[in-house]
């Protein structure tokens, strides 16, 4: 069944007529085209029984039109997009309309409400669950992501020098990935030296990184249409025993986790199974953030791993798995990888190594 | 009078009790103060006669507590936002809530009609209009804003190389502006040679510089909190005699409009300035697009420069000027500066040279 199909599925489950897809990052799942109109319209039209049809701005018919089996309609910025989608579509009166409540603004909805006299219901938990299992063809992209990732922090390792800026490190790991041909991170790259990796919302700057302390560096790429994110803490020079004994306690946290995954256990278990490790060791004041949170397309998607989250994990489910202990002043450690849930356990997307790694300042 | 106050005397000519900002934009705007929610929840409440509310994740409620005279609130992700609020907050019914349709999804829209009964209207058209006027300290922002793209520009030409390619000297430009503190650009550098370059949506890729062809970077910082966005083209060898032209008439096109700038006349009379020019040449089906867009805080704004806006421009408002003459197969050429204007024209913030540049490949 294709994606399409399974929204067709779903209308039929709902006794609904039309889907109304306003996300561009939706209408790229489910059709393979992107878009991002900005402040114009957008929306994918799903029905139950004709052909889709992608309402967009006229400069983007043209790609547009290579997408299959779909009904390209354009408007300039000159029209009246409702009145132009109030002429083009079938009635809708009476009806059940689907809509993406997460990703439709006030205003459009109140545009759309002119268009379609339905009953509107909210699209958004199904599309979710949808995303939620990645297909083969999508894992394969993540692999992809993920090795490129492996790439980029690679790369950074290869810039330490205590003559360098943490941003310095930034721009030399984005100039290499641009000239692979990546053009978008996932996400703005963090490298963090010493207390600045002790803050979990550290911003790089223009400071130099520190000898006999942690270095942490956060990152993702975006390529295919999917992304990748993870995070290496390394030591720098040779940083004093209590620094070590944090690295080696979230690492067995993070490995902990990582071994606990597999499908049946619930996203809340899989969270406690990393915090119960640093809690023990004393240190769960330290660790104040959820386990991980999926990706996919977008860097933060579902399943969110944390407290409180009583969803079954399943196959084909793909997160992160980030354990950090943050003590301000003293030390930040943070190490993250992100998987797919297979039908015994979980397959993380990154493969560098996560012994603490010694490099010379 | 500050930005609150503006908002306090709208809810006060509105008969309103409450402004409800959702977007993370607006916020910083209004306080000084940005942080992206992520799927979280973060508004900030302004009220006619009392102290301002700001509500966000509690993990950010340490760096928000910087704000002067706000009350700030934090919820952690396994607590209800909409029931924290609901007893947090004095209670709304038959009052008149203003909120930000065009930043507010539906999902939020509806967690906040279970925290406030009152009566919903639009907030969005008054944010706009505050943005669209900026104040000194706003214009000085964007000068810095603007110097920074000369810079950025400046390092593309000299990356200039019949051995380079496009994604190569954005990958340069992107790298030096990172060693200069710029943590991120308007938007995706482009630089397009030749036929791409013909593409008003081109995408650099990694095709080499072409000799005797034209040139184009389109590009901008975000600094202080504000945007840049410029593009030049320029000759790398010698491209022919019609290349030349057509960017002589561009430029002709670009200034035209430039000088034509004053408080009082019309968006599409600016637009229409430049437009005459190319069309009369017999170019126009070759301006596919608008003449402009409002910058500031986010690299589009209003006030949109295109046919049929009869908004009068006054002084403050800030826009590019970005004719473009796209010739398929043949020819491409943008010119674009932004700037902002004064009691009697336009003065610009981006100050790189307009007569046609040569380049050595």
């Amino acid at each position: 069944m294709t994606k399409l199909d399974q929204i067709r599925s779903y209308l039929h489950d709902k006794k609904a007529d039309i889907a109304v897809l306003s996300d561009p990052v939706t209408v790229n799942y489910l059709t393979g085209f992107y878009c991002d109109p900005h402040e114009r319209q957008m929306f994918l039209f799903v029905y139950s029984d004709r052909q889709p049809v992608l309402f967009l701005p006229a400069l983007e018919t043209v790609r547009a039109s290579q997408i299959s089996d779909v009904t390209v309609i354009g408007y300039d910025d000159s029209e009246n997009p409702w009145q132009i989608l109030k002429n083009a579509l079938p009635s809708t009166a009476g009806q059940i309309v689907l809509a993406e409540f997460d990703h439709l603004n006030v205003t459009k909805f109140q545009g759309l409400q002119t268009v379609f006299e339905g009953h509107f219901q909210n699209l958004t938990p199904q599309i979710q669950k949808m995303r939620l299992i990645k297909l083969q063809d999508e894992i394969e992209k993540m692999m992809t992501a993920g090795q490129f990732a492996d790439k980029a922090v690679q790369i950074g390792f290869e810039h330490i020098s205590l003559e360098a800026t943490e941003t310095d490190i930034v721009a030399a790991i984005e100039f290499e990935m641009k000239k692979q041909g990546i053009s978008k991170m996932s996400f703005d790259t963090m490298v963090l030296t010493g207390n600045n990796a002790a803050n979990p919302h550290g911003i790089p700057g223009r400071n130099k990184i520190e000898n006999d302390a942690l270095l942490l560096f956060d990152l993702g790429v975006e390529t295919l249409g999917y992304t990748s994110d993870m995070t290496r803490t390394v030591a720098v020079g040779n940083p004093d025993d209590f620094k070590k004994d944090i690295y080696k306690l979230c690492l067995e946290a993070q490995l902990t986790a990582q071994e606990f995954i597999k499908p049946g256990v619930t996203a809340a278990e899989v969270d406690a199974a990393a915090r119960n490790v640093i809690k023990k060791a004393g240190y769960g004041d330290y660790f104040n953030h959820r386990l991980g949170h999926g990706l996919g397309m977008a860097v933060h998607e579902f399943p969110s791993i944390m407290e409180g989250n009583e969803l079954e994990i399943q196959e084909g489910m793909c997160f992160s798995v980030e354990p950090g202990i943050y003590i301000p002043g003293k030390v930040g450690v943070r190490i993250e990888d992100c998987g797919h849930v297979t039908k015994s356990g979980f397959e993380v997307f990154t493969q560098t190594p996560k012994e603490l790694l010694y490099f010379e300042g």
